[in-house]
């Protein structure tokens, strides 16, 4: 049961972060599209929003490993 | 039966954070490739939402760590 | 089964949290993008929104940690 | 299958609270951004209607204390 | 068992009302900032609309109360 | 399972409802808002709509009564 | 098991008769609201039509009913 | 047994018939309100596609009467 | 068993032609509405399309009556 | 468990055919309406495609019989 | 055990066929009627695409008749 | 349970291969009805696309087979 | 259950695949068809991006061969 | 079990990496299409983005690894 509880956790992560991210950079790459000249500052936010959007995907993998090896 | 209940904790909290904080960056990138001059404001009502939408899956993952290691 | 009782609780919070929030954030940032010059009234509504949204995901927060611990 | 039930009713509470306050407020907002002279009216509108949908829900989260305290 | 079945009806009805009362308080924001002029007239429509949809989620509210009470 | 069968017909009638009705005040509230001069017009139709669907949906909670004290 | 297969036929034709009758008079409502002088046909055919779709879920209550009773 | 079967087989009929009758009837009353001068040929067009639309669930509630007096 | 057999065979063969015809006769109501001169040829598509569409759920009804009495 | 298997394969199929040939002669039935002159050259495609669609579907059926009366 | 495989086999093989096939076609029957003249490169291009499609659920429809007779 | 192993296999490749292939397909035909001159490199980028969407379900069928056989 | 485990595995990957590189191939298409000329700048972006959509459908297949040859 | 869990683990992985995958590529086709001259920044954007997106189901894929072969 622990080694299907850490593939719950970490599916469940990368399909949250999967979705998440993969809305994030569509429309980063969109937005350079249209409006090349911004694209530092919108490159930035995007850097911003993955990193809070990874975090607790992340948690989810750290709490899968720790299910593992425990 | 306790490593099922912080991977699904988990593993929810993840899906939501992701689906959350994604509209709100993927909405604040195309705001500002619309409206460049306005991107401190975006970025402040982003963090302020990021920041709210994080609070719930954050006590989540806390609440996995506690059932793991309680 | 508390465990997985506390574990359904704050998820499912964490969900109904995530999609209220990043739906009622998004249109403040789009909004804002629009009408900058209304930033402030956005903001105000935005917060009593989220305040209200928040209000019963932190409840079934609550509730997990009081199943955990009693 | 107490500690379940109270789980459910209050997640689910918060799902149903979370997406309909988020659709009124998504909606007051960008009203607002589109007509700020009627700010006052629609933050009205916008009260009335979130204490509406917010009765079940809080009864729901009432049931969950009532059941995990009796 | 009693529990559980308090807990998926006042659940359900929240579900029910949450969507329903969103969907009629979101379209009536929106049609007040449309017409400010028709707001008495689209409020109480609102009002009758959101009543005749409470009437089955209070029933579910009330059924929830008489299990956990009987 | 006397108790779960009343919950799960009052929970299903009051979805169909919330969603039914909620589909037709919001349609009436937005033709309101786009022709003022039919509202007599619209709203009866209106309350014979809602009447015709909340037939089943109040069968489901009489059914539901009757399981419970029966 | 007879209270949960009354429950789930009345429930479903409540699901079925809410979104069938919920789309004919939104589509009702807003076409009075197109063609006024188009009225009294409009409502002929959507009393043909509600009274098409509502024999299946009154011949699933009426089921439920007789499962209840026999 | 037998009771769930019927009423799940009527169950899914009220369903189908539903969602089937409900998008013919909904165009049909959209295109009265548009042609006004083709309501008989439209309604002639409606009256055969509910005739063919109903007939499998009419044979699903007739099977459910047959499982249950049999 | 064999009852729900009948049942599920007969239930999703009501929801595929109930959601299958609901498409055809619609879009054969809104073609009518906008080319009426065309009607017998859009007619007689019909038929022929409902006609197929009806072969694999009369042979699922009929696989329901097979199964009940044999 | 033989009948289950039947009901499965042949509901299973008829969900896909209703599926796939409501979308084909959907299409055609528009299409014959903007284009009457292209009837036979549509119609024929569209006897190829429904033709390809039931294939798989009648060989769920015939698997049903086969599983019926084996 | 075996024919349940069988008709699962085969099911969701008509569920992918019906789907994959009805979505070409569609195209196709409505590119014909937007360019009739080049209605023997997109059926030759149709017929590359069903044939494609075809492949995996025969090879379902090859494995069901496998089970059922081995 | 080997059968049923077979049976999810290939049964969800099919699926994964009608909805790849059908999108690729449905977009090549819609692309050359407008683009009739560029016929050939849109028939290539198909090829080199269902080349590449079709190499996991034919694993997926491969694995099917040598499950029954081995 | 090692055949259902590797069913599973090489199932979900062949879902994953198709629908990815599915929305890749469908966008290159239409793209080539808007800018013929960008045709070499468009297909070596689709051959990347399926290359790094394969990699964990790929896995996923290593894996089901392992786990049946294990 | 361990093997279901591996299944579960890449399958969800292979599942969350195609979909965000497949949305970054399909927009960096798109965008490239319509703005050949920003190619090499898109296709930087386009690099940092699956590789973000690709973190969680590679670590999917590593445990999977991990719960196979200890």
């Amino acid at each position: 049961m622990e080694m299907l509880a850490a593939a719950i956790a970490v599916g469940m992560g990368a399909l949250g972060a999967g979705l998440g991210n993969g809305m994030i950079v569509k429309s980063t790459v969109e937005s350079i599209a249209r409006q090349p000249e911004a694209k530092s500052a919108l490159q930035t936010t995007m850097f911003i929003g993955v990193g809070i959007v990874e975090v607790i995907p992340l948690a989810a993998t750290l709490i899968a490993f720790l299910i593992m090896f425990s």
